[in-house]
């Protein structure tokens, strides 16, 4: 078990934490209400595409808006400054655009407790007994209202100020950010096609490739150095977020890939075992593909069979241990955990980003966020 | 018949102009060599995304780029400046990453000779015998490829320097630009769906509410402006450049959709008639369902019916030159022409600037380009 540090009682964080996602509460609509005019001179009908995002962002646990408030505070920024409510806000978008396009190339019917939203424009379509195919139509509004929302996290990053401005370091962070998720996504679906014709032995290697990626890297940590950034931190102190950013949020996706296969229903929201029906070839199955040659060919074969009953599941997860796959997966995780909070403590940053941060770490490790 | 006026003949725009083709032609693999580091870091595997962009951008007319060079010229920009080279060249990746998602939208299978983006990879799942389905990983990656061209458009133009920085005129007229594509694009799939249902009456407004958001605005007015905002025009030039580049490109695009009804398969490359089994609900269609109501009620019934056979193709002509349709939409190509070339005529520009903006013109008119 992890030796997590204390949180001081009282430490003054959370009151300016709590401040802080408020004002990107505020933003997030305040901006949208601007380009409002823009849309309804186009067309009324054209504020479909603005609802959506904005029903959208409401929701989430802007996680990565704070990291990037905390990497800005860390660097000596100050408390509640414009500059880096935008910058948290256009995250917030940038994680939108992410979800919206990333829904309809998994087929997600929901998002945060509502429909997703190419599922809203198809409802939308049949609720208004439109010609055509409803699920068409969902799909190619999904993919505007995506493409709306990334014009928008663009926008907002940008009236940050000077400190965003074209060349800089944040504007650097942030372009190679929207990049790599692009491409870790790009892997993500290469790897449910052609994984199974690949070597077993780097099948690891491969997941981590992709959740570091397409996760860890643009929920954690781009966020914490785009904020060091915007304050003007040094470079030693941009990389001392990475070292202990990065791998803090690849110890959050691989928990997540355990808790898909053996996670409690009631508090995971899925079938127990999901994961392993939908094939997802994680760090978790990616070690079980290494189980001896009988093993391994079953949880091959079975991997993202759809028709998957409890006694199957229970089968692939016997695999899953008895190989020893748990057992490795969990050890990764304790070791990246204890690289991040180690890269951490040896930190050099404001007291109270530090207890921030930790706070953070905590409820990250132990998926309380 | 239109009166064009005359192309002074050796005038030096042509030389100019191939030469700033030449720079933008150089640009567009430059800036894409300079992001293949960043995508092989991730993964050799991802440089397939680029490579599906630098294919598309090699092609086209590079309309956009001219009109936004002449813009910049007309208000006093250096001849061959960095800044407009890479102006241009956004409005390139811009357009490029238009296409791909449009073309997932509309199932294109083939853009500018090959085949279209997320054509081109499922081809490449079926040619490597991967699982699943290669048309959802075919959209699924084209989806990708769009938002990473979109993402590089917008990093391109900021490279255009302080003039194209945030609150700028400049960028202004990008970021609206952007915002207007996407929900003109909305509203032409909205459209599709549901114009059954709407009031013929207002069919002809609706259709050029369209054309005008989705094509005429991005393909000829914006890029104007923005080339001449970058050389810092002042506001009475830029709303001389909308006052004609507007109704141009408004007059471009209708008289495509009359093309894609009365075009020449030779030239247009594409079956006769094909729009109206398509079911596009275009300008000259708007007209046409204004005719006496048998005539109008078997082209409602008839448009879109993918089985249309020649003399059904040819029954609906009749309806639509009939009816007035077909000449009612001529008036409007001459009318939106002629106050194009007003605009032009009475505009206070660069002598050379104002010969390659006529030849422009012409050529857009004349559907020579």
């Amino acid at each position: 078990m992890l030796n997590l540090p204390a949180v001081p009682r009282s430490s003054g964080f959370q009151t300016e934490q709590t401040a802080f996602v408020a004002s990107v509460a505020e933003k997030l609509p305040e901006f949208l209400a601007s380009q409002r005019d823009i849309l309804k001179e186009v067309s009324p009908d054209a504020l479909a595409l603005l609802d959506s995002i904005g029903d959208l962002v409401l929701g989430g646990k802007r996680l990565r808006a704070l990291m990037c408030y905390w990497g800005w505070r860390g660097a000596g920024g100050a408390a509640g400054a414009p500059e880096i409510i935008a910058a948290g806000t256009a995250l917030e978008f940038f994680q939108a655009a992410a979800l919206i396009h990333d829904d309809i190339i998994d087929r997600s019917e929901t998002r945060r407790g509502a429909p997703s939203v190419h599922r809203r424009f198809s409802n939308l379509h049949s609720g208004n007994g439109w010609s055509l195919d409803p699920e068409r139509f969902g799909e190619a509004a999904g993919i505007l209202a995506g493409d709306l929302c990334l014009s928008y996290s663009e926008e907002m990053l940008a009236s940050a100020g000077p400190r965003a401005a074209f060349g800089t370091p944040a504007r650097n962070v942030f372009n190679r950010m929207r990049t790599e998720v692009m491409a870790g996504q790009y892997l993500d679906i290469l790897e449910e096609v052609s994984g199974a014709q690949k070597d077993p032995a780097s099948a690891v290697a491969r997941a981590q490739t992709i959740l570091r990626y397409k996760s860890a890297k643009y929920s954690s940590e781009h966020p914490l150095v785009l904020g060091g950034a915007l304050a003007g931190a040094p470079q030693s102190l941009l990389d001392s977020y990475s070292a202990f950013a990065l791998p803090l949020g690849e110890a959050f996706q691989i928990r997540d890939d355990v808790l898909g296969v053996f996670g409690d229903p009631k508090i995971t929201g899925k079938p127990a075992g999901d994961d392993l029906r939908e094939g997802k070839r994680t760090v978790l199955v990616g070690f079980a593909l290494n189980a001896p040659p009988a093993e391994a060919a079953l949880l091959a074969r079975q991997l993202g069979n759809p028709d998957l009953d409890p006694e199957g599941i229970e089968a692939l997860r016997g695999i899953i241990i008895g190989s020893g796959a748990l057992a490795s997966t969990e050890a990764l995780i304790a070791k990246l955990s204890a690289t991040a909070l180690d890269a951490l403590a040896r930190m050099n940053i404001e007291p109270l980003a530090r207890t921030a941060l930790t706070a953070l770490a905590k409820m990250v490790i132990q998926r309380s966020i």
